[in-house]
């Protein structure tokens, strides 16, 4: 089964679910491009994400999906109107995928599951998942303790299950797409450079300093609670500094405090927010709309296709 | 100019110096299939380093380099065996490479130096060197404190500078390899895969507990000092706990102490030595010969190109 025939579109790549980044305008956007567009329910309450997906469905006849963090809170009511409004595709991240794969997939949903190590690529492989989303240290937002990179855990996914293994994490062009499959991913997710998108619920704010940004500019880190990359601005340097003081796990929840994502991303906080995104952000320096983002993907990967033909060695 | 031109090699690709694991029979083997073989001279004081070019040159017809780490003591003393036995291909790391580059240049000795970021490459082909390795966070060994990977760095690294770009970090395979070239890179620089060659003067145990490793077995750490990927063993643990008592610099000296590199990876100390090796160590699963390694990636590299011409994206 390749991910073209079991996500039913024409280009091996997902737009990744991400919070206040990906509401109905970037899904609908990227899936009438021919690629998976996704919705990040990890910052929706369940009627918002219930007005994402049923104005998504208005804009596009092309399937899309909608992303469940499976660590946040109101998860049954996010399955209920994801199963009510008929949507076929679940891509769940951030916890264990066992229990709720068997309730989607007793519906007919298609569940991809985001792992970032291969002992749990061969447990989400278990549990019946379709694929697994394996994702690298260079990636935005939450991530694994493991910071193993993409292009050395790919290879060890792939070898590791039996179902197709998307590639997600530094992966902004179409070089980069070109380099993941050759790992034998069967596609990819994109985020951070979507997020840089005309369509992206991004503040400009954000998408600016995405664009603006540079090598270095990101961390991981929170590794107590849950690994976050993100961009370390002057509340990550907060952050740091309370590392000083080594802080229980409390003191860190409290730092962090309520809202902090929604602060910097959606509402363009820049000094007190919490600002996700992936490493790849230093190579990208402009915001396109998402059909063009797509289409230099798609070219670029096509050149490099050229390019790399040429390439013989010698045996 | 082409990698192969500029290095006079059959291949794309350069065996790693790295200390204590790659002497005159590695380089020798590897010039011997075609790659550049280097001699590491980070571990040898001068007249071992001149033993070790004598010996290669009597073993091989074919050029082969020598890795100086600029931050070792006796950097004069190590040029001047290099000047003395003609060896024409100089491969520079950890340091600034303004003043050898020159000296070097000057005899007609071929240059590369290793970077970690775009902003150290942009600066080492300003002084004059012929090509840059950019080394990304799943390296073995000294490496950058910007985390910046290799899917991530190669692209900005190809798009900043005009001279060929050699990968160098995550890579094992063929597979990788190709990834690499995808991204823009003339060639690669393989490390850890030969760290569990047969040839390598690695200790058997270290090479043993190489191709036992798994996802997060590594860690870069001693950022403070020079940050350093190694293996989680009881010797980082001893790191890790000092690390709880916010150590000065001079603590984490003191812990290091002298010869810990030897003392893991050349005498085998599995428990105190310090063991510097890259993730994609737990992708390696058998010790060969360094001609069966350079064959396997060769073979493996051109049934990628076989597959990945089969892809087409529709435009």
């Amino acid at each position: 089964m390749t991910l073209r025939n079991l996500l039913n579109i024409k280009y091996p790549i997902i737009q990744a679910g991400m919070v206040w980044c990906s509401g109905w305008e970037l899904a609908a956007a990227s899936a009438n491009t021919g690629i998976l567009g996704v919705i990040g329910s990890g910052s929706m309450y369940p009627d918002i994400l219930d007005h994402h997906i049923k104005k998504c469905q208005s804009l596009t006849k092309r399937p899309f999906g909608v992303n469940v963090p499976l660590l946040y809170p109101d998860l049954d009511q996010h399955v209920e109107v994801i199963l009510k409004n008929n949507v076929k595709i679940v891509i769940t991240s951030a916890g264990n995928p066992a229990q709720y794969t068997q309730i989607l997939k007793s519906e007919g949903v298609t569940v991809l599951h985001v792992v970032s190590s291969t002992k749990f690529a061969l447990k989400a492989e278990q549990v019946g998942v379709d694929a697994v989303i394996a994702e690298g240290f260079e990636a935005g937002g939450h991530n694994g303790r493991e910071e193993t990179t993409t292009l050395c855990l790919i290879p060890q996914v792939v070898a590791a299950v039996n179902i197709p293994v998307v590639a997600a994490g530094g992966i902004g062009s179409g070089k980069a797409m070109h380099a993941a499959l050759s790992l034998g991913a069967s596609g990819v997710q994109i985020g951070s450079r979507f997020v840089a998108s005309k369509e992206s619920s991004a503040h400009q704010l954000f998408k600016d300093l995405v664009v603006d940004s540079s090598e270095g500019d990101t961390v991981l880190t929170l590794k107590e609670l849950a690994p976050v990359r993100l961009v370390k601005n002057d509340f990550y340097k907060k952050i740091e500094m309370l590392y000083h003081s080594k802080p229980t796990k409390r003191e860190l929840y409290q730092l962090l405090g309520r809202g902090r994502a929604k602060k910097g991303m959606f509402e363009g906080d820049l000094i007190n927010g919490e600002l996700e995104i992936g490493q790849v952000s230093s190579g990208i320096n402009e915001i396109k709309s998402t059909a063009d983002i797509v289409k230099e993907l798609v070219s670029e990967f096509n050149e490099t296709q050229v390019k790399m033909a040429k390439i013989e060695l010698p045996v």
